[in-house]
């Protein structure tokens, strides 16, 4: 196949999230030749989602298709599942149960729909566009609402035997520790190093040390962002808020690392905007619970992608995979 | 290639521990066609030990290649480098820093070597001549004087970037808990769940609770072994050592589950003996702190292999994987 072949195919990417849905057509290169979004929740019903977006969708496909090919569709989803085309038990979308989401698309559309979950497709956008590019061995953390993981091991993905590998918020830091408002489960990473995680934390410190900038703030408005402005403020309390949590993301890291040896773990979201407020205690706590034999040799990467895109691109990057 | 080729060849597995060697030839049906060890405590100097190695395997070679083809070595060993080839910091050897024995071997016996790690090798027996045959996603855990990891994903064992994935024993299980003796890390499923980790804490539990039958034996025999008799006895402290082993068990089990989402998980080694004892509690807490896509899904299953020579039939199957 020429180069020339080769730049002449375009993917579409889709990114569903609890809130907001981005999609946009990519071409081989990692460029996003046109893009929007929809809100999620305005859709109770998965088919009437699918038909807005293909509405929107359609006229663009229509256009780029004169000059190239459409080689298919790839989605990034909450409990996406590779092998089985489905959403399953999403906690944080509104359509329930099993969604066969890659029958419904590619009844709609006419081409091959493959599915992951977000962070897969997130270390795959890594992988095909980004700072992993030539690497075989890395791990990806998304830290936002929720936290999650891809793993690339040998130069593949790690779906496992059902094709849920990678669930690394979930991963227990603290037995009995914090009770995660959704699962229940005790002492998960999700529950210290998530927004909603570091949110938590805040509100629980504040409530201790009267004097901290935090106190400014009303309860609704104390998340990573607003700890972050109190932090580079100087207050103490806020820089504390994401020490703790940089120590429980780097004992889980240290445990990662352990498990399947990555040459680098890439952190990826909009928690990474706290920057080393939280990766220099996570990679402290990371050295101090390794086995010997790691230490000193994983790196700890913010990723490259554009965080605009990076989503988009991802669940591109499926087709191509 | 014809079946009656395939079975015509063999392998030399060596399975190097602190303290003992076992070796052996194998047929490519997993048959050990004939076995011996040497104390390898008896050979500082690791030349030494290869010289002896050699004597006592070379007359079997001759006699077996009159009608078979030697394939090649494969060596399970701690710290054992797939890539390199190496032994490296081993503390349970008395071989220090970096040992070439890929190279040291091939020189003397002329044929390719393979290393690996102990529970590397295990897995791959486990898949080739055990209960995993199929498999494409399991964990193997062994449990003897350490805790060793081997990780099968899609099929291949999981070597990760330098070749150490895997060191699941050295996982923190307890943040800030019980100081591992060697490494001094704090928390590790090692420092609960090896032999030596158990024998701790039935020493702490006996001294607590003067009536329990663990106080009939005198502190250097108490081990897993007299642990288990106590809790045949029905004496409810030594069950309780053995529930506490199970519960920190459970608890890194279903990390790893969250991991790389096996189809089973493999336990194997001396400590397996003391069977529901540690299972029924390790299960329960798996399952308590799996994210719900993941429970009542994974097998936990004792290994098939024959104890006696799962070590040399794992070591073995690197020349065939």
């Amino acid at each position: 196949m020429s180069i020339e072949q080769i730049q002449s195919q375009f993917a579409l990417g889709i990114d569903i999230g609890g809130t907001n849905t981005k999609f946009g057509l990519v071409n081989q290169r990692g460029e996003v030749l046109i893009k929007d979004r929809l809100k999620t929740t305005d859709y109770p019903e998965f088919i009437d989602f699918v038909d807005e977006l293909y509405n929107k969708i359609k006229p663009w496909i229509d256009e780029y298709a004169q000059d190239a090919v459409f080689k298919g569709i790839g989605v990034g989803a909450p409990n996406g599942n590779f092998y089985k085309g489905t959403i399953e038990q999403a906690a944080n979308l509104q359509w329930k149960g099993i969604v066969p989401i890659s029958n419904i698309i590619t009844e709609k559309f006419g081409v091959p729909v493959k599915v992951t979950n977000d962070a897969n497709a997130a270390a795959l956008g890594e992988m095909m566009y980004g700072a992993a590019r030539g690497m075989k061995d890395f791990i990806m953390i998304t830290l936002g609402t929720g936290v999650g993981g891809g793993i690339v091991s040998g130069g593949k993905l790690v779906y496992g035997h059902d094709g849920y590998a990678g669930e690394l918020g979930h991963s227990i830091v603290k037995p009995g520790g914090r009770k995660h408002w959704n699962t229940g489960s005790r002492g998960s990473l999700e529950a210290y190093a998530s927004a909603t995680g570091i949110a938590i934390t805040a509100k629980k410190m504040r409530a201790e040390f009267p004097d901290s900038l935090l106190n400014n703030y009303h309860e609704d408005e104390i998340n990573a962002k607003t700890v972050f402005d109190c932090a580079e403020q100087g207050d103490e309390i806020a820089r504390e808020v994401f020490r703790y949590t940089g120590q429980k993301l780097g004992e889980a890291l240290a445990n990662f690392v352990m498990f399947s040896s990555p040459e680098a773990i890439f952190l990826f979201g909009g928690v990474i905007q706290s920057g080393k407020y939280i990766t220099e205690p996570a990679k402290m706590y990371m050295e101090r619970n390794l086995f010997p034999i790691f230490q000193n040799k994983v790196k700890l990467i913010f990723s490259e992608l554009d965080e605009a895109d990076a989503a988009i691109l991802g669940a591109s990057a499926l087709v191509w995979a």
